[in-house]
């Protein structure tokens, strides 16, 4: 993923405003933030939006690798538009890819991969990803998502 | 201020998202994270909102002391409607008091106040309310604050 | 709790080193870090060193009510002496006062208190603080805490 | 970098004491964290260590790309070693590269790089990365650390 990448390559978007604490010294967000804001995009469509149980239950996602590109600051007060799209499904893990946008801006402010293992919730061992996420998380990849990642 | 405070005891309200990462080991929003919401309320309503700046200017805000009341476990993913009010405003500080509330819930989760003490951003020593800031300020103050502080 | 507390006035210390980002947009330690602080000091005491389970065991501790006073503004990279006494052990609840101290500085930069009420991890009612609890907590009673609380 | 990283391939340590706060649902060190505790190792190596001005001067150092791999959970109480190398150093850019060990535990947890930008502060465009941090950067550049990136 790069500068290139629109708004029409994610499949679903939240908003998520910016809090006054997300920026840094430097007066803009800061870059460990941007993976809770992508985290927070993850969870909330996989759990409030489609009531998969990724919490207590005998399912949980760990992150086994994850990057951020930063193409152009965001900052509080900013009101992110977050998108996201599902590159890969595997039998025991996800890759889903995002973007950030400023509201109001098509230009991609940030982009970002998040590789996630199912696991066990007691063994903590990977474990298949089950039929009723495999079917959420086929309903937001593209065509063109293998392509770019 | 106590459980018996209302939506109509304060004057501005905002709606501010929980994200996933606010939640801490118990599952609910952890105590610390309160206190970003309630500069975040603060905050807003003095710079976005009004105009003020807060940031890089001349003028900044110092907290001096703050305090909270945890009534009912807010956690994600729920959206807060966090309300202000300003209960007294001095030479060089000000009072705020906050209430979040569940969103569709009318019993408060949580209140809290926030002491803030006006500085000169070079000698950081205390400064007398801008006008500005103060006619701001005087524009949230309800005539029962005082005496539910 | 004030500007005058001591060192001496506390029971039991630890070093909590300072992060970069615990600094905010002003270049100090934000207002909410501090209570992240505190919450580390107190988990510290009763977990790794007492051996005391506050995770997932029978007995969690949620706050009802916590305050702070800022005197002296702490910074990364400042590392810090957290000082912690107990002021008050109820049927179901307990007073916690604790101060930071930046290293090789006795003047305390900052004062709080938390109420802790002990629940139980199913119901979530309150329930009493257990023996084992209640033994190491007496162990940091200071004669004078009370007074000063 | 992978799994096969030793101690002895970073060049500089230090120590990070886990929070209570770190941990995540979960009950691991949440991934957003790993970020600020590299961004911790990186700020602390070159001011408070070095003395190089990353605050408020002339010079800061924004991150225009960055990527962590999960080995094996860290979580509060941990103490973490965190090691430091350089492993290129460009014109206005530099790569650093970092592993996480529990510790007394000789196998990595967690590896990460981040790509910094040297911007000007006033205009915020890249700039030469200034001789005094090329030397600082140069000194924890290992021979093997191009090879492994």
């Amino acid at each position: 993923m790069d500068e290139t990448i629109k708004r029409d390559d994610f499949a679903w978007f939240m908003k998520i405003p910016t809090r006054w604490i997300d920026n840094d010294m430097y007066g803009h967000m800061n870059n460990a933030r941007y993976y809770s804001i992508y985290e927070n995009l993850i969870m909330t469509f996989l759990g409030p939006v489609n009531g998969l149980d990724t919490g207590t239950g005998a399912i949980r996602c760990f992150t086994a690798e994850n990057g951020c590109r930063y193409y152009d600051a965001l900052k509080y007060p900013d009101v992110i538009d977050a998108g996201l799209r599902v590159a890969r499904i595997g039998n025991s893990s996800v890759r889903y890819e995002m973007g950030l946008f400023a509201e109001g801006n098509d230009n991609i402010a940030s982009s970002a991969f998040v590789v996630d293992v199912f696991v066990d919730a007691d063994s903590e061992r990977p474990t298949r990803v089950p039929d009723n996420f495999r079917q959420v998380l086929e309903g937001v990849m593209l065509p063109q998502s293998e392509s770019n990642s």
